[in-house]
């Protein structure tokens, strides 16, 4: 069994420890050498060269991804070649571009903000006229970690957007009590396998906290399973999928942003679940029968490690983490630090949220004082 | 932080994926290309040839081991160069050696069955005599697996022992309730932990199935925790320490063999610890802090998976294993099928004892029927 990976990210790292497990060749086509996933790296090319990719995809059996960015094109010329590619091209453009997942959410009747195609600053004008006088606005593809959202209180607020040409994606700003974030896993047979909704705590725009399940969560966990159970169904989704989720102010559910591959929220399960979303990607896209999702502790709290302006690498803090906090779980992506990257992160499990959650504060401390 | 492994069998594949979590760059220095550690494998060649090793070796911060069959001179060659190598020499030299292993557990009062070295027929007669006429003969060096240990009745049951030179270790048949197995990990500057007491179960003088904790143990963990400290300190072990144990029908312990390295036993620490086995190795060689050793279920149950006559490997028999237990971790070395091969394992954690045993033995079904 051999799975191809494009993209040597911290994903496709953390892909390869099950890889290895299972006795799976797992072959990633890299960026560039020392990429976070060498270790697993049989190429190192340029992902939109569909030269490349073919050739990298001739000697596997199937082809996923550690991002959302390799293009339509590269994508369609892997098909044409009788290339097994899951999550599947059709399903991956719904990822790849925000106004195509806002149509397509819109289109099967699940719950997203108030939002709007928009072409120029009059329509952006009147997109905010009609939603209070703020909206966030959002470039449809190519955005992560807070980069390519903003929000904006007048309609000149995205002209240099604008200026780069195409057009906008324009949402109401949601309401909302807290975010939450829905995994589930889907192969191609049809089998579905949901992780327990978790929530999320974001800072400056990128995931700082997980407390997996979510606390005092009422019937949002059977409601967000089947949600995203749907989702997946419905636009034929094959591997993993992320549904992020903002629970809103009346205590519902809506779509924040989709994501079709192992994802931040759910690193917790790698130490806290029977089968980690690394290992359940592998499974679903090889069309294996899924694994356990259940927790195997009753918390468990993710927390990333961001690099500091120092650049110092989580090793060189071990000797003080690890002494510290024995029993937290280490992860290190082996990526260089620059402030604000995620460079690893660090769980920690028990038999009560406060306590988890202090244990893993105190091991991140000492990666991020 | 980079570790070279010197061999290239399961032990060395199963420590990639905890360097991976923790960042660390291994380096395994394998015996033939497609070896069950081929992923890590940055050198293939000859472990007993002192330039290969050497050359190996300058590149990483300390070299560890698959197994304890470098020669000595290899080993003094490498402290020579200043090559940092834990377990040291010294240590090492006694799991290397099992008349040496003797000699130096009885001198730090360890008990050991009744034994002797034995140059010839007449002096295993005299063994024989002194002992009911039965003991077990073991070449002091290569055995593994039940290889190079046999049950004799007859002075002359060696001969061809005898033949090809060097003495042998002869030894009590001991009477024994059953066998249990203790693992410790020590660091260079002297933290030991321990995990739990385990019960093994052999077959043909294989490891088949693990039980930890070992059920109705009374104070034996207690004992068997302290003795396995005593050794790890006296022999001075850094990294992994195995003592495998024989519960003596007077409900004592005694000490079976030595193993400077992960052991077989303890692979169920790798989805039913804290930190497994293979993480406390490299945390230990590396003098870091150790993790928590704590189970992460009340029981875990490990059982092999041997080679069969079909030669089949596991990845093809997952479809049916997969459905029927989801949630069983299952562990392909991804080693070629022969009869009687460790080609893999399963475990399976859970409340209770009899039914985590149960799963596991149904996953295994799949893999041996």
């Amino acid at each position: 069994m051999r799975v191809g990976v494009i993209g040597g990210g911290q994903l496709a790292r953390m892909m390869v420890p099950p890889a290895i497990a299972l006795g799976i060749d797992i072959r990633v086509l890299a960026e560039a050498e020392n990429s976070s996933a060498a270790i697993a790296a049989t190429a190192v090319g340029d992902y939109t060269d569909a030269a490349t990719v073919l050739a990298f995809a001739r000697d596997v059996d199937v082809v996923t991804f550690d991002h959302e960015h390799v293009p339509q094109d590269v994508l369609a010329a892997l098909v044409a070649d009788g290339v097994v590619v899951r999550p599947a091209p059709d399903a991956l453009a719904v990822a790849q571009d925000k106004l195509v997942m806002r149509r397509r959410l819109t289109a099967i009747d699940a719950r997203v903000p108030d939002w709007a195609e928009v072409a120029d600053a009059e329509q952006l004008g009147a997109f905010l006229a009609d939603h209070g006088g703020r909206a966030v606005v959002k470039t449809p593809r190519g955005g992560y970690d807070g980069k390519g959202v903003r929000v904006v209180d007048a309609a000149d607020g995205a002209d240099d957007w604008f200026a780069t040409g195409g057009t906008l994606l324009a949402e109401e700003l949601v309401d909302f009590r807290r975010e939450l974030s829905q995994l589930v896993a889907r192969r191609p047979s049809g089998e579905v396998r949901a992780w327990p909704l978790v929530e999320t705590v974001q800072r400056d725009g990128v995931c700082a906290e997980v407390f997996a399940p979510a606390p005092r969560a009422g019937e949002l966990p059977e409601r967000a399973r089947r949600l995203a159970t749907r989702i997946a169904e419905r636009l034929d989704v094959t591997g993993v999928l992320a549904v992020e989720l903002f629970e809103t102010a009346e205590g519902g559910l809506a779509v924040n942003e989709l994501a079709m591959r192992p994802h931040n929220t759910g690193h917790w399960s790698i130490d806290g679940a029977v089968t980690s979303q690394f290992e359940q990607h592998l499974r679903a896209v090889l069309d294996l029968p899924l694994g356990d999702p259940s927790p195997t502790a009753p918390w468990s709290v993710m927390i990333n490690v961001l690099g500091g302006p120092e650049g110092q690498t989580m090793p060189e803090r071990y000797p003080g983490a690890m002494a510290d906090r024995p029993e937290v779980k280490l992860h290190s992506y082996a990526k260089t630090s620059r402030p604000g990257r995620k460079v690893g992160h660090v769980t920690a499990t028990g038999d009560e949220l406060d306590d988890a959650l202090a244990r893993a504060r105190a091991a991140a401390a000492f990666f991020q004082g």
